[in-house]
């Protein structure tokens, strides 16, 4: 869903040369003829075959599973080269931060649109305002129909937006990590052209907790009114439980398999359905000696002309706009870094703006004075 | 649960001996001693041995599983009693009209609350109206503290609450029959002390559509707003599913099976916790030459000296009454017969009402003219 736009849109300059590796050699042939990449067919599951894969690259983009997301990071460090990653692994990256270094190797992890983008304006806020006293991130990716009674489709794997509304949620408060659990904190939000957002505490500021010392950071995650509730109330009754259970007839089950299984289907975005991302972010602090916020707004729908949903497009092009960055070598730090780093150096966010812009993807930054 | 309530009461009559049926030599014993019965300890789920039992009394009192409801029904007849039955049994009871009546038994099934004093209202109402033409019931059992998400305990069996839920609900619009899915047609109504509750439609006219010409007649279940639509959630998503499902991991379950067991705990009344029964009956019609409508309210609580719930008062002392007036014979009719048939009799209504009263269990009745 969005390695083919990374191709896509890295095939489209001149003077790169695009090599596209996947396991399936037919999603292989449908890339090479639709952007005239190169491919080879190879299990990225195998970390020796990635090395050597990688090793053959001046920089690689990771757009795998996050099951397999940190091994392969390792792979391509261990093989000297930049990476550039979406894969959201649950472990902490910053453990090969040392690996990398000893390569000379610069990569940057969870480099989509949040985290990614989101990482990066909060980096470019922490290190423009003197000081940055306030973070707010709110993302959500949504159908453009609402259907009942979910109003919604999941535009990466389901499983991860179950674990999303289970794990508790880690915010910022007074400096300190407060927790939450998820789904709880329900507020509306509105958005022009898009009415009413509901958005809730999820576990989503993940490094910004480390890299960033702002004391009051918070990260939700929107959907239309009335989705957390329900989720809520299937979590409490215990359909997302991991946990095997006996039921009466002896038969053994694990609630969120059956879960799962029944759920995720009515969960699938139908082919030609559109979705939409909505991303708004607000940084409050002083800015030339005056008390202001900063609200930046994205609000992006699939592109009608490629096909590709805008979760695909939203989360693509801030990863193909980091690795031109590290090709030019504007920016480039050996180690393993949260997309908020480069994003507090002179001129990267501008860098990200304008290339997202030129693929349409316009984010709107408002100003307030707040006194 | 509604056993011990109609032994109670019985038992508080000098001229009956009560004799209490059951397998549970403890609840036995436990009853003796509190309401001075006489016990037999029997499996009623064999029928030939609740036949030798039936032919010693002369009017039998019947709550039993549904499940063992047409059984039982047909062993009391074989002995020629008469019976008092709220087994809510899903088959038709009817079919053993013919057998009642040749052994000049009578037997007043579905007498409840509702069913039952909703089926007498009802009755009462077509017999006394010059026609009656829309017939009203909403009924609702409901914990009096409301615990989020469902806001709902179950009075009886659960299993029975999901049928209700998910079995089509028969309606009569213009003399015919028409089907909603249950659950739909949410409506709100106010009732004073309780605030606003929702009533969606249910299949529960049952014998009502047959018995009664009335061309209109509604039957709508009563709970805390907001209930309809988490279980219509829970439906469409397939969890109360009674269909066996295969799993990715090749494990078989039936969705029913599992929800049951990780909601019906949270369905359970606590000890001591308050019920109320909410029974709202409309009958709109023409009396003495003027078009008007009566209503009946009823709005029960647990009663806090005996500790039976108002679920086990409601569905019991209808049944009590009702064997009252097979014994009395001032109604007395060979057959099987739902309990608005004696309710359309001279006097019948009256005195099941006035039995009710004398037990803390009043209902109001409100008359409007509506031209």
């Amino acid at each position: 869903m969005v390695g083919a736009a990374m191709a896509m849109d890295l095939a489209a300059e001149a003077d790169l040369e695009v090599t596209v590796a996947d396991r399936d050699a037919d999603r292989l042939q449908t890339l090479a003829a639709r952007f005239g990449v190169a491919t080879v067919q190879a299990d990225l599951g195998d970390p020796d075959r990635l090395r050597k894969l990688a090793g053959q690259a001046d920089v690689i983009l990771g757009a795998l599973s996050s099951v397999i997301g940190l091994q392969s990071l390792q792979a391509v460090l261990e093989a000297g080269r930049d990476y550039v990653d979406i894969s959201f692994m649950p472990e902490d990256p910053t453990t090969l931060h040392a690996l990398a270094q000893e390569r000379g190797a610069c990569a940057v992890v969870d480099c989509g649109v949040a985290p990614g983008l989101s990482n990066m304006l909060c980096g470019f806020a922490a290190a423009s305002m003197q000081p940055c006293e306030k973070l707010r991130i709110f993302v959500g990716g949504l159908p453009a129909e609402r259907s009942w009674p979910y109003e919604y489709r999941a535009g990466f794997a389901p499983s991860d937006v179950i674990e999303e509304y289970v794990r508790p949620a880690r915010q910022v408060e007074n400096g300190k990590v407060v927790v939450y659990p998820a789904l709880s904190g329900v507020e509306r939000l509105e958005f022009p052209d898009l009415g009413t957002l509901e958005a809730f505490h999820t576990d989503g500021l993940r490094s910004l907790i480390q890299s960033l010392e702002v004391p009051d950071m918070q990260e939700k995650t929107m959907r239309y009114p009335g989705h957390a509730a329900l989720m809520e109330s299937f979590r409490e009754t215990g359909l997302f439980s991991p946990k095997e259970i006996q039921l009466p007839s002896g038969d053994k089950v694990t609630p969120l398999e059956m879960t799962s299984t029944l759920m995720f289907p009515k969960w699938e975005f139908q082919p030609g359905e559109v979705d939409i991302t909505v991303l708004r972010v607000q940084a409050q602090g002083v800015s030339q000696g005056r008390q202001i916020q900063w609200q930046w707004d994205l609000h992006d729908r699939m592109d009608p002309t490629t096909g590709f949903r805008s979760m695909s497009r939203t989360t693509a092009f801030p990863a193909t706009a980091m690795a031109r960055l590290l090709l030019s070598k504007k920016w480039h730090r050996p180690g393993v870094h949260p997309p908020e780093i480069p994003a507090q150096e002179t001129g990267v966010m501008e860098e990200i703006l304008t290339a997202l812009k030129a693929r349409g993807i316009s984010i709107r930054k408002q100003e307030q004075t707040l006194e």
